[in-house]
Order: C-alpha cells, then sequence, then structure tokens
C-alpha cells in the first residue's frame, strides 16, 4: 500500500531521533530531499534515494507526490521538524496545486525534535517565556515584511528564535537584522550562535546583543535573541546557562 | 555520580520519545515531575517518584536540584519539550536563586517533541511560515502584556500558538484572547483545537476564526490560529488538511 510520510529527522544526533520516525523510515522503499539529509539515513540497498538540491522544495515535493500516487512507500525526510521551515508546506503546497488523486493518499507528518529546542537546550531555558521563530531568509517573503515582523516581536516581549540567518547569497540580512534589534532591546540582551547542534561540527557563541557577531553565523546556525528576561548564571566551569525568566512584570 | 536531567517526555506517545530521552530515563534514580507526567515513565521498583501538583514548580525544580547534590541521579520530566512552558526555566531560576554549589552540578536539559509541533502534524504543516507560542496564563504574566503580544504577534502576520488557554481558574481568557483576534484577522482564519495529542483522549477540532468556540479547549489543548495565508485542502476521506503558504506576498 502507497504511503507518504514527511519525516522530521531532529537536529543531527540520531538519539535525537524518534522511534516513530525510526519506525516509518524502515518501512520506506524511497528517501526524498535535500542530500544531507537524505544521508543520514541508514537504509537497506534496495531503499531508493532521491536527493536534490536546497531551492528545489516545491519540485522534490511534487516528485515525492508522484512516487506516492505510483505505489511506492515514501519519505521526505527534514532536518529538524518537518513542519518549522522545512519540507512539510512544500508537500501540502503541491498537493493543493497539483493531481486531484493526490488528496487521497495517505500521508503522514511525523513531528520532530526542531533545531530552534535543541538549540535552547544546549544552553538552559532560554525559550522559557513567550517566543518566535522567525526565518531571515527573504527567497520567498520580503524583507520589509521580516523587519516588521522583528520590530512586531521584540517590541512585544518575544524571545526571538532565527532560522536562516544567512546564506552565500544573502550574507547581509543578519546585519541589518541585529541593527535594528539594537534600536528596541537593551544592548546586554543575550545573543545566542548555535551551529549544526548536536553534529559532530557543533559550535555554540554566546555573545551580548551589543556584540553579537554575523561572521559567528552559518547556513546551519540559529540565532536565539532573548528578550529583557533572559538571564545568564555563570558556572564555575564550563558556559553560563542562560535562561528566560517565566515571570512577567507589569508594564 | 550525580546527574540531573531535564527531560522533555513529548508530547504523550511513547513513540514520540527520543531515544536520548529514554537512555537518561533509564539512568534516572529519581523521577521528579507533575504526577501525569512521572506516570509516563516505566522504571523499576526502586526508583523513586517525587510527585508535585501542577502549580508548585519553582519548590519541585528547588527539591531535584537537592537531591542531585545530595549525590542522586535526578530526571526532572515534564511533557512535550522540557523548554517550552515547562520545567527546564524553573530549573534555572531556582539553581540562580539557591546555594551557590547548584551551578556545578552536571545538569543536561534533554529536548522533546514539543505539543505545537506534534499538533501540527496531526492537521499538515500549519507552521509553515514564521510563528509565535504564546501561553495565555496570567498566573506569572499580567494579562494586558498577553493582549499586547498577540495584537502584535497577529497584525505583523505570525501564526498563532496558544499554550494554557484555559484552566478551572481562568475560564475567561481565551473568549477575550478570540475576541481581540477577530479585530483583527479575516473570519475565515483556520483556528484548530488540539487536545491532548497522540494521547489516548486526543481530540482535533478545526473551525475558523469566526466560529472558535472556547468550549473546544481544556487544560491540555493548544491552539494553533493561522495567518492570512493559512488554507485547507479539503480530502475525500477525512478531515481537511491545514497548512501555510511559505511565500508572503509583498505588502
Amino acid at each position: 500500500m502507497s504511503r507518504l510520510w514527511i519525516v522530521g529527522l531532529g537536529p543531527g544526533d540520531r538519539r535525537l531521533r524518534t522511534a516513530e520516525a525510526e519506525a516509518v523510515l524502515a518501512q520506506a522503499t524511497d528517501l526524498v530531499g535535500y542530500g544531507p539529509y537524505v544521508a543520514r539515513v541508514e537504509a537497506p540497498a534496495h531503499v531508493v534515494r532521491h536527493i536534490s538540491d536546497n531551492r528545489e522544495e516545491l519540485a522534490r515535493a511534487a516528485h515525492a507526490l508522484t512516487l506516492a500516487a505510483a505505489g511506492r512507500r515514501v519519505a521526505v525526510v527534514s532536518s529538524g521538524d518537518a513542519g518549522v521551515f522545512a519540507m512539510a508546506s512544500a508537500v501540502f503546497e503541491a498537493m493543493e496545486a497539483g493531481d486531484p488523486a493526490w488528496r487521497a493518499l495517505d500521508v503522514q507528518v511525523v513531528p520532530g525534535v526542531s533545531a530552534v529546542l535543541a538549540a535552547a537546550a544546549r544552553v538552559g531555558a532560554p525559550l522559557g517565556g513567550d517566543f518566535c521563530v522567525i526565518s531571515l531568509s527573504d527567497n520567498l517573503k520580503p524583507w520589509p515584511v521580516i523587519l516588521r515582523r522583528l520590530r512586531a516581536a521584540a517590541e512585544a516581549g518575544f524571545v526571538l528564535a532565527l532560522y536562516n540567518p544567512v546564506s552565500a547569497a544573502r550574507p547581509w540580512q543578519l546585519g541589518e537584522a541585529l541593527a535594528l534589534l539594537r534600536d528596541l532591546l537593551p544592548g546586554s540582551v543575550p545573543v545566542l550562535f548555535a551551529t549544526a547542534v548536536s553534529r559532530p561540527e557543533e559550535r555554540i557563541r554566546l555573545a551580548t546583543l551589543a556584540e553579537a557577531d554575523p561572521a559567528d553565523a552559518d547556513m546551519r546556525t540559529i540565532l536565539l535573541v532573548g528578550s529583557a528576561l533572559t538571564r545568564t548564571i555563570e558556572r564555575p566551569d564550563g558556559a553560563p546557562w542562560l535562561y528566560t525568566r517565566r515571570s512577567v512584570p507589569p508594564g
């Protein structure tokens, strides 16, 4: 029986994958996704790997739906959670625009530990209050919309989690975003650069908003920008803990 | 050697727990948490279960730190992800205020699949764009702050995920929040009520913002309020899919 699973693999380390993700991956005849993510999945040699480039989400989604409609058992894989700046939305967009028969397919989204949650866990509890998750990529979203959202979220006291802070084609956005945030928040607000969390090349940098350097980010980095209620706790050994207080004062 | 793990158990179904969470739970001598969450963990009879009521996070956190400082291997357990309206922030708050020796403890936060990610996965990809996660509880946060955050997020086009929409002591907040949102967003915006996701008593209700009924929520419910870019896809069998378009038009 044909199936289409849209699977979040977690941030990298296989120990952060769920049992359900492992179970559906073990049933797949076809793996579909961005090359480095497909490469994370161990599978027997008969499983077909369909790899594509980072920018081709909609074509990849349509390909996966076509395979499932032809009777294959297809797992579309994303890093982190499939629903957070990953493949789930592209699959449903392709479904809506495509062959009406695709709507009858047996589709299941399998959630995963998103990169933002893994990054936060590494340093404590910086998401301890209300928070917003924003992609800085303007591939699909006008830059003024992104700036407006950053401003609204920072002014309202949300902690900010920033995905896709930079890429080779977009080197300048993060600097402009940080400049905006410096106008709105105290310079002492903690900023976390969490790159490739739980993977061998993991890199964690903690800065203040005043001193945060865009050069500490690459396309694998999640930034967490604290609020006025985000605090650091010095430790005798190791980097400080970071957490956001649960109690919000009036005003 | 003493340890303190702060563990996200995932939303309920054990298949949505990570391998790392299973591994640390298997090493714990003590389980600390809200009764229903501690009860989810299978453990040998010699493991001590320290259960406490829902409102006592800070006292519970200090108790866990005390146990770890005394040489126990302690797992503080939360539903979903420990960093999202759960125990991680309380533990660090207790650490900062408490015995300075607690800062030298070997503490690790183990992330989990949060309820918001599991709820979204059940219905498609409603978090397909930027989103905010907000608790409606005013136990620790003034209600005017919550209203201001809802307004800022809705006006800026975020999808909203609402935790703690109601409790026995707070029956009225959700109605007031929905009334505010109806002033800001089209009445056709989809609203998801996802209750006890992945547990036997799971209940999923889809409504429009115009027709959303606070009576469909209880303290286990996550609400997802779409944006103007959130769409439904009708299916021949089953409830519609819900997803938020990745592309944001100018303006």
